[in-house]
């Protein structure tokens, strides 16, 4: 179908063979930089930060540049809409009669859905809070690509907080995509959370093996390996055999080494207190470890101290590359998106993870529980009605569609309750068996009883049981 | 004597020939946007805005960009300049000397004619404070013109807060001029205020209607009709027989219904406790009544909640599309201003509103008391001299030239007042007959006894009495 | 060597040959504006902004603009990666794989110099701290040559606020380097800093003469001169006759006035509250004086109160014109660093002030002082080693290779000891004559006696003796 007046809100939106035709142009792009003055000429980006980020900003200003367009851009503009009361379908249908395609960052996570919804022009997600920064993963993986000339069947150690940074989830979810191997060797306490590991587990296939961080630490206290991801097909000797020494498996090397710093700005308080100095150092000193021999050193910057300076110079430093690379890969991207370049893309192949979820979608009941979600915001919740796709019924797991956090809510009830008195309005615990005779189209879902009740549903035997059942297995 | 050079500070700047000119140069470059990039190649927009306005200043941007200009821009510049006191004056000569036009957003009524006086280039008024906003006026007729072919004989609705919004009084003074008849349906205890309707006869002819209030919100609730104006030279029912039912009068429909937000930033203490909740709702309810059959619904934006969502979809709704043809109105007024475009400009009927007052300037004695009037600032009060037209005589009512606020003096005094002894420089009451006998050279106005006293003055008899008797009076 | 690739930090990066050179490309730029519209074309500079400053960045941004090159502009940016603890070398390491050039304004003195250093393009400061702004400086001697075809051999007076302001400063030095005399006009208490003096003498030859400014004040409150520099082969009647009545000196005139605001936010608490309201004001009265007939006026702007609005229409004020060709200069400036405009450049002359000082640099000791200087911050020691030109032995005086500031410090050790036992490290007073023994390769300096000590330093005979005599001396 082409990229032409698509958006880019987060990495699954394209496909493999799209990104992969994304980074030849990228290619074609950087090594003939001046040819592409006249690519976009006339074109207007609008840039549009709601947060305040000098350098992605800036690649993708440079970017239009460098394709001959204009930009129109807006800096911490937080203060300026919001305090009017504006949402942000009336903003993005305003920019969206002005400009060609808009770049958005924006603290709400979902907010570049709702921007993409409305503005009637293509959208590039250059951060939705903690939600996802895919032009960060493309930037990653084209380096990687650069580097390795492939990215499938690689080891890539993801390292340091797992927990909170956004470029790490996008890019687990992108590397399983594309078929490497990943070690996780968090910073202890900043452990990939598991709802990451899950969802990599049953939408991306593979498997994961984990490891006792305990043991590790006297042996070799320089690289704690957490668990590692093996993607599907992989000829791993560890699929076959769990227990073998990491030594052993590691021996082979890795291929790249992703540092992150701490996200304290997103810490909680006793985690303030607690791991404050004791985030590891990728230094000289550590990739002196054969494993490392040939490992590139990966970082979206900007860092803070757990990447050293005397590293800069080591020819397996690629941090600045990273950056550098930002340029062309955003330029390949806005050039097909707004169809000012064409590109051959192969049919799509078969893909372990596209998994259709069933939707729900009512104008009341349960809500997305996430605070940073954009669907529950006081100036949006006006006109965004809730959505959910059922990513599982055994517990019911929802996962809104904007923020993509899952909830578990616990009570049900049924559209088609038989007519006539009120009292036949029953609601059931979601974990009862009589919520899974409901017909999806008729499914209603409540968070809390008290929720079902304002709605005139009162409780069904199986509402009490099962739910005081739930209390005591927790 | 056509456009180029000029500026537009006030919607009354340009007539009414010049206006429809340039809407049609908008048409023009609507329907061939792509043919305008190289209009403005080679000139530089200043984009000064020292307070935030996302919308207002993209357009602009997006106008410059799309006619092929380059744009500098400054936002939220308060903080910088000010802070080590630069005048207004000095900004518009420097950036004067760097750019080709300059559009100028200031917190305070009247900035944007200093700008315009001092910078030697032209420049246009995107907002000074609650004083005007001509480029939205131009939008809004530009929309209302577009969808009616006309804009003369039309019957437009004025809803929601009358009293703060600059772009309602503005827009009420270009309604005027170019003949349509004004509804006001003010939410209550937001009426138009009075020196308003004022002007409007005073300058622009024409009748008003008054409307009691109390009686229709048991008839008919929603649409709390306070008044109307009803243009010179308008066939129209209500003109011969006053009392007629409103019913019947709006019984042919309404052309189009102006909704605003509440200026809740501008709200007293007591307003803001007393008004809120009860600002009428315009939604699809309302807009079932037989009178907006056809009505365009229009709104500057950002709306809060004036305005339901649901009608986003209704193609009477016109607020996104008037936000869209911001662009090519923008981009028209640029080029014309600049001289990158000609267009032949009839020459202007003699119209009733141009009434050429008397001005009144000296170096001492009344001020403007507006205190966000660009006069009275600390930076700017050391190069402005106070000046007025002298509007009225009875009572003496004075208009500043910046801020267009009205003031009524108390006291007047004659230069020409008897050589030898001080005693012969005297003050009067300005309502006394004595003040009429003065000449306008000699003319010299106190706001106080106390001002008059500082500079030597005496009270003369007329001084005394009247005074009095007006502080009686009120 | 030309000048592509570049970098402009301090006004001496440049000889006068290369100035003069600039200055003829901005004369043909400024006659034929039009034509400069593709001489950069497809470049991008970005403008980044740690300190606001809406004149200068509006003024590099309209260069090019005018030269059709594009602009990526982070105003303001402190918050947002200082936050994340970035470094300025990480920055310009990414933002000089963006763009083409960097024009960056910080307060931290010496910043400028390290993006210079890192980003691996051409850098132009625009203000680091209280350190340099070269390209004011250049606007105001390109005002004095526009008006008097040379700046050799003329007398230039400076007035007011000689201490704080960084445009001073630098001013001083480019006009010693161009050949002209000075004449030190401070408010009182506002005198320029001995070590610029110092400095002056040192390195651009020539001489001070002095005036007791407490004699003048009877004769002659409005001219209060503090000293002359007397520029080397100056046919100058004071350089033989040290004593003679200023008056007489003055006869023949000033060539140019340049005045400077007070610099408040820089004063300390006891400047603030001695200083107000003493502030001498540049007026049409003093300006009647008989050496101020043909004086061009001139000002950095912002002004305050110091300068009189009633001059701006006198045709000696050049301080709107010193901003309007800012333009020219900076696109003369901006062309020739990007190769985009070749210039012949004459070979420099042997200039008496370019004097080559040894260097000093070690990973530990002495520290620069200077609470702003970038080499000090936080966020830049982690990769910035202490740097020092050694200007002076008697005493031990050393000039920070980032800020410039001078520092004398107090103890120095030889990093030659006898090898063997501890009790060989031992430290000096760097002004025993021990101390002028060490070899430079040698040489270790220390601030303190505690920092010698914790490097395992004891102090030697001459550390104790001379120290303590130094404290008495002082």
């Amino acid at each position: 179908m082409g990229l032409v007046n698509r958006s880019l809100v987060t990495i699954d939106d394209f496909s493999n063979e799209e990104i992969e035709a994304m980074f030849f142009l990228a290619d074609e792009m950087s090594s003939k930089i001046k040819e592409q003055a006249n690519v976009c000429q006339g074109k207007i980006m609008a840039s549009l930060f709601f947060e305040p980020s000098t350098r992605t900003r800036l690649s993708f200003e440079t970017a239009m540049h460098r394709l001959g367009g204009s930009v129109i851009s807006a800096v911490d503009i937080g203060a300026t809409s919001l305090a009017k009361g504006e949402s942000l379908a009336d903003m993005a249908r305003i920019v969206g009669s002005y400009a060609d395609i808009i770049v958005i960052r924006h603290p709400w996570e979902g907010a570049a859905k709702v921007v993409a919804d409305y503005s009637g022009i293509p959208v590039i997600n250059a951060g939705d809070g903690g939600h996802q920064h895919p032009t960060q993963t493309l930037c990653d993986l084209y380096t990687i690509r650069k580097e390795r000339q492939t990215i499938r069947g690689l080891r890539i150690a993801l390292w340091g907080d797992l927990k909170y940074g956004r470029t790490i989830h996008s890019l687990i979810f992108a590397l399983a995509k594309f078929g490497t191997d990943i070690l996780f060797c968090p910073s202890p306490g900043l452990e990939v959370p598991e709802h990451i590991i899950k969802k990599l587990i049953k939408e991306y296939g593979g498997e994961i093996e984990r490891y006792d961080t305990s043991n590790q630490v006297s042996e070799k206290q320089s690289f704690p390996l957490d668990a590692i991801y093996i993607t599907p097909g992989s000829p791993h000797q560890l699929a076959m055999m769990p227990n073998i020494d990491i030594q052993v498996e590691l021996k082979t090397g890795v291929d790249a080494l992703y540092v992150t710093r701490p996200q304290k700005e997103r810490f909680t308080t006793a985690e303030k207190q607690g791991l404050t100095g004791k985030y590891p150092v990728v230094d000289k000193k550590l990739l002196r470890e054969r494993e490392f021999k040939k490992t590139l050193i990966m970082h979206p910057l900007p860092r803070v101290d757990e990447l050293a300076y005397e590293l800069d110079s080591d020819p397996r430093s690629m941090y600045f590359k990273q950056a550098a690379w930002g340029v062309p890969v955003r330029m390949a991207l806005i050039a097909l998106l707004l169809g000012a370049k064409k590109v051959d893309i192969p049919e799509a192949k078969e893909s372990a993870h596209k998994i259709e979820y069933p939707v729900y979608k009512r104008e009341f009941g349960v809500r997305c529980n996430n605070s940073r979600c954009v669907s529950v915001q006081e100036s949006e919740k006006k006109y965004l009605k809730p959505e959910f796709k059922i990513v599982d019924t055994k517990p019911l797991t929802l996962r809104c569609v904007y923020c993509e956090h899952g909830i578990e809510p616990k009570f049900v009830a049924s559209a088609e309750w038989h007519d006539g008195t009120l009292t036949q309005k029953k609601y059931h615990s979601a974990n009862s068996h009589w919520s899974q005779k409901i017909k999806l189209e008729n499914l209603i879902i409540f968070e809390s009883k008290s929720e079902a009740e304002a709605h005139g549903f009162k409780p069904s035997h199986y509402a009490e049981v099962s739910h005081r059942k739930k209390i005591k297995g927790e």
